[in-house]
């Protein structure tokens, strides 16, 4: 039973990978494992892509943001939200089903599901001792990244998860205090209680990082965060989902 | 190793529990899984409450379809979108962040953030032994939830998990064929290979729910899904999510 726990206590995100590519037996048993996430409803509104084209999975490395390990993984999956055999189905039933697969209560719900099942592709990977790593950074250019898988109205990728054997070893990341993610009964949500969790947290990933770094980084998760969201980043997305015929009312 | 495997593949929502209530030693082992998935640029934009207010828990129950386990769980966990520690991070910091944080694109990253977050606590509590089952239901009255719990601005109720001791055992419900929801580079849209695969899975459900429920049921998936999507349910969401200054541009 521990093993698994362990599994999930052990998790880093791994960014440089061995030379070698996921077998098809792998795959099967990584995929399969995703498809018994839960799922809302039984919709089960996400589809997978394995990138096995070499150009392909270039091209979408330099999209993610010039990322060499996306290319060098041992394989890259893309994480879809997919509503398009629901459409289909639609059709086929003579069933009226565009007001509600547009709707903004169905986009939050293929999204949950596909997260709920790459997950659990991360966590069979994991447990087969092999390294992942999450590439939100398919959504710098969603346009691009959609002519390459040749995705339909109503598939939207999501996100990519490279997958292969580690060549490095990191430290786990130190997440926000137990009190600060968890509460009971009421959101705990007074500004002064959030503000003295905060410092500590502050401090304690200040350490970690100049740790890690040695001396050459060492903010706090505030400045990190304050930083990355003053970007404006990905702006275009609520017309391309939109596009797409998603959340749109 | 294959214990995990073997958890993962042996999934099946639980919806009847016996009357033993979670440790505070298991909730803690259950939160901290979750807080070890991945995140999105290290942004941890979820939050967790922990319902142990019996009437609380069975105001929930109510609200969400009436589900009577729901209420005599082990544990119920509410998980949240939350972006509301990162816009009085941008206050305290001078940093302008809520064009980035009432964007689409984050509505995304905190939904992603919540459900890997969840579904790490789910397989950690079933290899545990314990069962589990999320509760969409909660989303039908996102309005009178968010009173219980008293989330501000920026928190977004999204779905329930109950944690407890099973006290029934159902059969693993099969997913649909790994050729549909597994394409390899270009996503595979072609109608009429849908149709074969369609065919093949609704017969395999179909045959399914007949025999668990001895012959009173035997819809195909695609009966399910046509029945179930041609009811527009929900549709105030979107209108909900943009109250909570989320998903707005």
């Amino acid at each position: 039973m521990k093993k698994t726990i362990e599994t999930l206590m052990n998790h880093r995100s791994v960014r440089k990978f061995k030379d070698v590519e996921l077998t098809k037996s792998q795959i099967k048993t990584i995929v399969s494992a995703a498809q018994m996430a839960s799922t809302s409803s039984f919709i089960q509104a996400y589809t997978i892509i394995g990138v096995t084209d070499k150009e392909k999975k270039k091209k979408l490395a330099a999209l993610a943001g010039g990322q060499e390990y996306v290319a060098e993984s041992g394989h890259l999956f893309i994480f879809c939200a997919d509503l398009y055999r629901h459409s289909l189905i639609g059709e086929w039933e003579n069933a009226d089903v565009t007001p509600s697969i547009e709707s903004t209560e169905k986009f939050m719900v293929t999204l949950i599901d596909a997260a709920l099942a790459a997950q659990n592709a991360a966590i069979a990977a994991e447990s087969m001792g092999l390294g992942i790593c999450y590439i939100g950074g398919i959504r710098n250019e969603l346009n691009e990244v959609n002519k390459i898988i040749d995705a339909p109205d109503y598939v939207l990728p999501l996100f990519g998860l490279t997958v292969g054997v580690p060549d490095q070893h990191t430290e786990v990341k130190p997440r926000m205090p137990f009190s600060m993610v968890y509460h009971e009964n009421t959101y705990q949500k007074e500004p002064e209680l959030l503000k003295r969790n905060l410092d500590e947290y502050n401090q304690q990933l200040s350490a970690y990082y100049d740790k890690r770094t040695q001396g050459l980084r060492n903010d706090g998760w505030s400045d990190q965060m304050a930083k990355m969201l003053q970007r404006k980043s990905r702006m275009y997305m609520k017309e391309f989902v939109e596009g797409k015929k998603l959340n749109r009312h």
